[in-house]
């Protein structure tokens, strides 16, 4: 086990010296913001020592080569809005908060590039971009809060990769601060690079853990001009879920086809006060279309409709306006928060499986409530055969009780995804903390070694983000 | 430096039980096709100690796990097609080629995947799921004789990457074994995954230096039913250069776009007995459109062609049968061997520039040419930012002079590009041995440290295809 030196007041007060006195945090209350991510804070939470919010690429490295100097763990952190406890320090140490390098650096329209810190919202961004008629692919759930950087770090996925592929797609360039402080640029505004080992890429999802990306260029699209949306409500999930290997098997690629239950449904449209027409339907499917063609969009949108009809769809509602659609993707993108605050007591999942299995994890998902007595909503981009299924806490039950069927739930349902389907225990999510010890148990020795060689070349101290994805021995 | 083991008649012997005497190779004169690939035999070729042929994962394993045990040096090949030296065994050793692992082992259309073993040929892959519509979007130039593992190895690009990306991205499982003999199955058939590093991602374009490729399982998407081809000749290359970025900056995503200079052309017709309208003509673009519309195809391929023709064309060629768009891509696929044809002294580059900068490179590429008193043809996938420059050594000048002048028109070339463009030295090819040594004058130190480090914890014994990207200390 790797002891770490304690963050004393003059180690403070040299961090202090690097990134200012204002971006430094060092009291008690203050700092309880950065010990948690979106994961249960009662589980997973761990208080930092010292918080650093540095103003520049510059400042990053002097803080790493002090935390390699005096064996300081140092966590990376975006928004915090993370879902696997990534941005959580384990063992204290340094919290590096890139909040404070939030610039949108260039736009550069030649090139269909934008280069920005890692610290910016991804709306934010989109927003700026949007203005030259450009789009940024990238669409995580959390848009309205999470940071580039974070997005790039947990190789974010969201409602767009059906079509469009997860963020590290559009990853051109990164700027990274190395465990031991140096500083390195990879990649650039090439779209296609085999000059040696591909190093870019073994940074995008790699969950702070190899380095810090301090700032990111990125490949925009020329925006869609086309878009329309689809409700879809089935009287099963099953049905449902039935359909999207349908439609993906049938030529038409669509932007999305997002996949929400009942119980996923009724709890956001309580949350956000929105009504949907909801009476005898067991779950909806929101599939969006886009493209440069209106004629084309609208073509696709009338296949898709047909297929869906064809496969017991009760309906085929079309949003054709920006504000529809807008209501229509809120309530989707409300529904973990909606469920957390239902039931605070839960597990986020995050499986993925090849998508001719998707109508497999239901009936799992069903037998696996019975069994344990939970119950289970589930909703995600299904699409991609990735479906966050929320275990929940019956409120009936102890917490003790629950500590006790939790793991066993976990585990029997990520045995079933990876060895009976050829899944993932995560699409989009990571690993973080909390499928750490699962992931073990999932994948083959082999492949943990190289893990553990990997992690040990690129941090030989075990000083970045340790604890995350592989246990520090 | 590294001292390795020598292949004695023992170990041949040993080799022999593990692959059979049939897939053993030996004797010099029968070895000597597997000292070379397709660079210059007599500037980078090296003859092999023995060459073996493992029929499954499993030999390829125990060859693997001699090599450790004797600390011999390990050559993986595919089809010997690559243009920077991957494949050649620099210190001896063992070649490992996996030409008699070439099935393809499953086709899945409810997943639209295909697996096959690391020695299948591009094309004869393509052939087989072309009977199920469906379509392996990666188009290396040499798909009538590359090994769809070289592919993978290499990270090849090739003529359909402006709108489909590169090989890397249709890649969904990899079967590695590792330099200590290990078998390891990464990803799988799932299309979104962050559980734990992504070493699929990274194994792809390592040049066969962390691991050998035996087995992938690859996406596929539904085969276009639309195509329409552009052939378009300009007065001068730089016209015909600068309209690429103009297309690329309007919306639409052509297949390819595809430049091709006047003695590029003319030596490849001349090679193939085919006739071009070449009068006057400067350069072409070949341009492909492709997708499930036909009116859509033709709305784009009138587009482009108005752009051509607003920006200097000269004429645009519509080739819509079959045959004739076979005949113009045959013309393209065919210049790299034309070109050493007529001058097997040369050096083929791959650099490539962001796509706003293009219309910078011939202008250098003319200087150095007429510094240096060399030919310099240019072609290449021009929609990409990734031209083939390729340095032809003048008849009338010594090889001695040319082994003095080629560095130095590379050193100019590849600084002017990385430097001044924000470019790569290769887009495509690899850096094999042929780049190694220019490599590491044009990235950081710390990339390189990096490369080391990942380098010798994926192989620490370096007996893994050594001497390819980095030296071997």
């Amino acid at each position: 086990m790797n002891t770490y030196t304690k963050v004393t007041p003059e180690i403070v007060s040299e961090l202090s010296t690097i990134v200012g006195n204002n971006n430094l945090i060092s009291d008690f209350d203050r700092m309880e913001n950065y010990g948690h991510d979106e994961t249960s804070k009662e589980e997973y939470g761990h208080m930092p020592e010292v918080v650093v919010m540095p103003q520049s690429c510059e400042q990053v490295a002097q803080v790493m080569r002090l935390a390699t100097r005096y064996h300081i763990p140092v966590t990376p952190r975006g928004a915090g809005s993370g879902l696997s406890g990534g941005a959580i320090p384990l063992f204290g140490g340094i919290v590096l908060s890139v909040e404070k390098m939030n610039k949108v650096l260039e736009i550069d329209e030649k090139n269909l590039t934008v280069t920005a810190e890692a610290g910016i919202i991804t709306n934010e961004l989109n927003n700026q971009v949007i203005e030259h008629k450009l789009f940024f692919a990238g669409y995580p759930m959390s848009l309205e809060t999470c940071f580039l950087g974070g997005n790039i770090a947990e190789n974010a996925g969201g409602g767009r990769a059906v079509k469009y592929g997860v963020t590290g797609r559009y990853v051109l360039g990164l700027e990274i601060v190395t465990p031991d402080g140096r500083i390195v640029n990879l990649g650039g505004k090439v779209t296609k690079d085999v000059s040696g080992y591909d190093l870019k890429q073994l940074y995008i999802g790699s969950e702070g853990t190899l380095g810090i990306i301090t700032k990111a260029t990125i490949k925009l699209l020329g925006l869609p001009t086309a878009k329309a949306d689809l409700l879809v409500p089935f009287k099963t999930a099953e049905e449902a879920i039935a359909v999207v290997s349908v439609i993906m098997t049938k030529g038409i690629v669509p932007t999305s086809i997002e996949f929400m239950d009942r119980t996923s449904l009724q709890m956001s449209c309580n949350y956000l006060n929105e009504t949907l027409p909801l009476e005898k339907v067991g779950a909806m499917l929101l599939i969006e279309l886009d493209g440069s063609e209106e004629k084309q969009v609208e073509a696709d949108m009338i296949s898709v409709g047909d297929l869906c009809e064809a496969n017991g769809a009760m309906e085929v509602y079309i949003a054709e306006d920006k504000n529809t659609q807008e209501r229509i993707w809120s309530v989707r993108r409300n529904i973990a928060e909606a469920l957390k605050v239902y039931s605070p007591v839960q597990s986020l999942e995050d499986i993925v499986v090849p998508i001719g299995s998707i109508p497999l994890v239901l009936p799992k998902l069903t037998m696996l409530s019975e069994k344990y007595g939970v119950t289970i909503p589930c909703y995600g981009h299904a699409g991609d055969g990735n479906l966050h299924a929320t275990i929940v806490k019956n409120p009936e039950s102890t917490m003790e009780h629950w500590h006790e069927i939790e793991p066993m739930i976990l585990r029997e349902l990520y045995a079933f995804i990876v060895t009976e389907l050829g899944g993932k225990i995560s699409g989009e999510h990571g690993i973080g903390i909390k499928r750490r010890e699962f992931l073990r148990e999932v994948i083959s020795d082999t492949e943990y070694d190289l893990f553990c060689a990997l992690k040990k070349a690129f941090d030989p101290q075990m000083i970045m983000n340790p604890g995350k994805i592989i246990r520090i021995q």
